[in-house]
């Protein structure tokens, strides 16, 4: 019996993303890298000064480093990148399924939904804070979010390596899952009239998701009305408003601290 | 009778400062810089289609653009600036006093030391955060410290032009003037003992600096000891930290909400 179509794409979908592949660079990032157990590496590209920072790391990966001449530094990274001397060949990290994450992850039932945040800093840097607050995962739709790139892995200073940062097929779809599995949904809107520390107080006690727009366009519209409500941070003034990091970072201080 | 030394120091600082220009590129800084009445300008660089598109608001600043063929751009910013066509040559903004500005600034009591902060992107967000929770003044010294650039500007996204960012000779100096003015100091340290939300309960009613150290090194040990208080942001683990820009958002929401 012939495959029907949907299968066909997904099975397509699958064996791309097994193929796909990731260049960290920097003696952080790749140090990091190597040092976790859940990484699948590929090649290592070293400098003889960078293979002496980071030889205990390369050892205890069992890696075998490929080591090159300063001015021949060849790896696929994008040019003015401050790789450091060191460029690491990965796979994506394999977080499972958002069940499993949203329900027995670690930490705090408390999530960050990112709606469209296509800048690999911006997403970087909510890696970052999510870990430091001890959320269970930053989760993105699959398209047209910043894919895990040497430049994000950068910006998450090491929240990359363990941090989960899902991307899922359909964020709408995936907004339903979380609610029907208990989840309050808290979309971030400047236009909300509730503000922020009032929306979350009347969710003590339950699992929150943050869900958050990029900036410019912020929350979709479809997106908006899956949230369960919607709240603003206060401002000051008229003018002005918050990078997405930092109202990301705001919002998981507010949501940890209830 | 002879000038004494450290006067014509001052002097020759002085002279240094007022020959001292900014480039500032991308449309949108460049718009929001030709509409701000404070701005000194100096040279407009634009392309045809730049031109067309800031056309009212340089008219309305009456200044005579040099309009330049798009691959003749000659603008003096750094390779790989997203210039869009415009480069604009200010002077720095003149933001006055330092007791002035947290005596009888706009909006609350609030300000931000940044104690070596030298990365742009980095201040450029702190500005623009202290804009939307109405901070009288980002205070910063001015050696080691990030420089009004044009990188700084398109990060803080207009903030550059409202939100006042002071450089002081010697910090330690201004926060013993800001504390004999009232003024509680606060210095944010991931070592220390109180949460943030107790600390800031504390000075309630008071007017509040919120002191920042950069990434890595932190605070200096004499900013440190001239705080009057240190809390940290709770985390959740023990991995981690927050970005310097991440942190003074959530101080700043913190404070504002007090």
């Amino acid at each position: 019996m012939k495959k029907p179509s949907w299968v066909v794409d997904k099975e397509r979908n699958r064996k791309a993303e097994a193929k796909e592949t990731v260049w960290l660079f920097g003696l952080h990032a790749v140090r990091d890298a190597l040092l976790n157990p859940r990484r699948a590496r590929l090649r290592l590209i070293v400098t003889k000064n960078a293979f002496d920072r980071l030889e205990d790391a390369i050892a205890a990966s069992g890696i075998t480093p490929e080591i090159v001449d300063p001015r021949k530094f060849t790896a696929p990274i994008d040019e003015g990148s401050v790789h450091q001397g060191a460029a690491l060949e990965v796979r994506p990290l394999d977080w499972g399924g958002l069940m499993d994450l949203a329900i027995s992850g670690e930490g705090a039932p408390l999530l960050v939904l990112l709606d469209r945040v296509t800048d690999p800093h911006n997403v970087g840097a909510v890696l970052r804070s999510a870990e430091v607050f001890g959320a269970r995962a930053v989760i993105a739709p699959r398209h047209h979010s910043a894919p895990e790139t040497g430049a994000l892995a950068k910006t998450a200073s090491g929240a990359l390596e363990r941090q989960p940062y899902l991307r899922v097929a359909n964020l709408a779809e995936a907004m339903e899952e979380l609610k029907a599995a208990g989840y309050v949904l808290v979309g971030l809107d400047g236009a909300a009239e509730i503000p922020l520390a009032q929306a979350l107080a009347s969710t003590a006690g339950r699992p929150v998701g943050l869900v958050m727009g990029a900036e410019g366009p912020g929350l979709r519209e479809k997106t908006r009305e899956t949230c369960d409500l919607l709240a603003r941070i206060p401002a000051a003034g008229a003018f002005g408003s918050l990078n997405v990091s930092n109202a990301a970072a705001v919002a998981l201080y507010a949501a940890a601290a209830r």
